[in-house]
């Protein structure tokens, strides 16, 4: 045993600046002269100021915080209506409103699963998803990225509830899911289907409807979504969307929702602000994903080692991690912000730039930062 | 197999209905007309006009969102100067803000355990200390409710990494832990000692420094604190306060950090507002303390079956759950919302009505609500 309780720390940073994993927070200035290509601000309504005079306007008028659970003090009436709201938009009976996406995935895979429960969940899934299935009593079988045959042999070898798990849009490669041919599946063995449309809510289906909405499938009463108040909606907070029964099981037994702080007032404000905006402004969906192809096709044309887009996020190879902080480094330097996923955030371990495609680029700007992505490329 | 994925969840909600513990949201309007005894706004903060016009100004000047994980472009120098304020504030070397106190549990518990470590836990933990617990590699004990010996027991039989784990005030009774005994212990054996002050902070200690602070174990090299922003402070958020090497390490290792959108800058500005107000007002927190002892005297000569209560919350024993409803709906009907616990919440499955003493109540409106209390409770 170590003397002290926290020296082995020590040794876990040297570890990782030896292995040039080092993680910083840099925090950024309120007007920020990069070109932002690295947030998740796909519609570029954060700093819309409908959007913001929302969340404004909410923290005056119901107080910054919810005071408490959402089963005790925590709900207010424009919680109920964002609910509403959201459920509408989406084309689901039901929605539960939580403090986060990360919380809303907690929720909804553990209060769907219990012992004997099968949850298949894609290798690609989100941390807050496969934090979801350590956290439930379920047994997990993880299944290679994208790939329904092997969903349904899973499901196959197994008699008893079962739950398929999968992001609608994989937030590393910008890839969608097969979620028709899961649906299939799903529907032969009986098993529910789960999805987290935090990459296609606002982004995917006619008008930002989200990827259930655009595969067929919102409202079925198999399939329940999660989704992220957080990305294209531009601010906090998670929702769960599925039938009138699974939600008030959420109520009752979603120990992320029962246990947590209901989401502050001006999260829940802007948000409603952002679903006004999409519902008048609906292009701003199928412009970010043009923006996405665009950017797509100017990378590769160069040469540069892209997947094809289903969204906004469009992600860059690179030949290494050192390789992949430098090549941010150098957009950086050019005035280009951009994301740059590393080990551990990758699950295959290859590390990328990660490009977000806002609906709000104008043409010159997608060009130029096509152009600079593709002169700070690493040779190789 | 049943024919339906989601058919189970019918007979669950029949056994609840039978069991009387169905739960429902019952959102309240901008204005209530009730008096607040149920929310976890200790000091009056949610609502006060400086506090909600820093979350407003927070959002218009940094937006709705913060847009994206820490790691990325969801650090604004905003997080920074709450994070230097609440380090400093709480006698800290440093600090990390999250999305909510939920996910900072998350965060500490995890990266600060590992394949090897003892978890020694207090039986009478918050749900995110447990659920950290079981995201956790590590071995977890769970040890009798605020039970130093207990504690000591369970360390001396460990060889190899420790880390103890408390509330600093129990949600459930507002009763404290022993701080000082326990980090006697944990010195003993090596063991660092964890504690969630989501309680104490803004109504413990010189000022409301916390439960930390009030212990002499503020800043302590191996002491971490987490905390929430959601209840003294009025707003959303969690923080972790310890050594920096600890908040490193976390910004490194943390997945509900790494992972999770940042906070909401409204969020952290009402945060950052209500700080700035305690500084000023420092007597809130010990008017919050006398407040809750008050109501407590008045309960306690009326006959009732409360606990000592440490910070300010007051917990109030019904003969049942039924009892506890109707407590509970008989207060509100004379004017008064109470908090009412029930099984699953209340890990000794003994319902009770839960009472926030917050700072800014009057003595005439303790007065009041001691009355409507006493005057509604279940005979027997
Ligand atoms: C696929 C996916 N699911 C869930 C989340 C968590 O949502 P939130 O950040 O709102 O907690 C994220 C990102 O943060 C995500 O990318
Ligand atoms: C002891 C304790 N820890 C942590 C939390 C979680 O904090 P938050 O609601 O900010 O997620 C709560 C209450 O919600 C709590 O009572």
């Amino acid at each position: 045993m170590s003397r002290h309780p926290f020296d082995w720390i020590d040794a876990r940073a040297e570890q990782r600046a030896r292995a040039g994993l080092v993680r910083t927070l840099r925090p950024r200035p309120a007007e920020s002269p990069l070109l932002d290509l690295a947030s998740n601000d796909y519609l570029g309504l954060a700093r819309h100021p409908e959007v913001t005079r929302a969340g404004a306007d909410a923290c005056l008028r119901w107080g910054a915080g919810s005071t408490g659970s959402r089963l005790v003090t925590g709900s207010t009436e424009l919680h109920a209506e964002l609910e509403a709201e959201l459920a509408g938009f989406c084309g689901f009976e039901a929605a539960l409103v939580l403090a986060s996406g990360y919380a809303a995935n907690l929720a909804a895979v553990t209060a769907l699963t219990g012992f004997g429960t099968l949850i298949v969940s894609d290798s690609g899934n989100h941390a807050s998803l496969i934090d979801g299935c350590r956290l439930s009593r379920a047994v997990t079988e993880v299944v290679p990225h994208t790939d329904p045959e092997a969903v349904r042999k899973a499901l196959d070898g197994h008699d008893g509830p079962a739950v398929v798990i999968t992001d609608s849009v994989f937030s590393v490669d910008g890839d969608a899911a097969p979620l028709t041919e899961l649906a299939t599946a799903c529907r032969r063995y009986g098993a529910a289907l789960l999805v987290d449309d935090a990459h296609g809510l606002g982004v995917l289906g006619d008008g930002g409807r989200g990827a259930a909405s655009a595969a067929g499938l919102a409202g079925a009463p198999d399939v329940v979504c999660t989704a992220t108040l957080s990305k294209s909606l531009g601010s906090q907070g998670g929702v769960v969307l599925g039938p009138a029964r699974v939600i008030e099981h959420l109520v009752n037994c979603a120990r992320t929702f029962i246990f947590d702080t209901g989401l502050a007032p001006a999260a829940a404000g802007a948000a409603m602000g952002a679903l006004r905006l999409l519902r008048r402004e609906p292009e701003r969906a199928a412009r970010g994903r043009a923006v996405a192809r665009e950017l797509y096709e100017r990378l590769t044309t160069a040469g540069l080692d892209s997947v094809a887009p289903d969204a906004c996020v469009v992600s860059v190879r690179a030949p290494s991690a050192e390789a992949a902080v430098r090549w941010a480094a150098d957009c950086r330097a050019a005035g280009l912000a951009v994301g740059c996923f590393r080990p551990p955030s990758v699950p295959d371990r290859i590390s990328r730039l990660r490009l977000t495609a806002r609906a709000d680029l104008t043409d010159q700007q997608i060009a130029d930062a096509a152009r600079v992505i593709v002169t700070t490329a690493p040779r190789g």
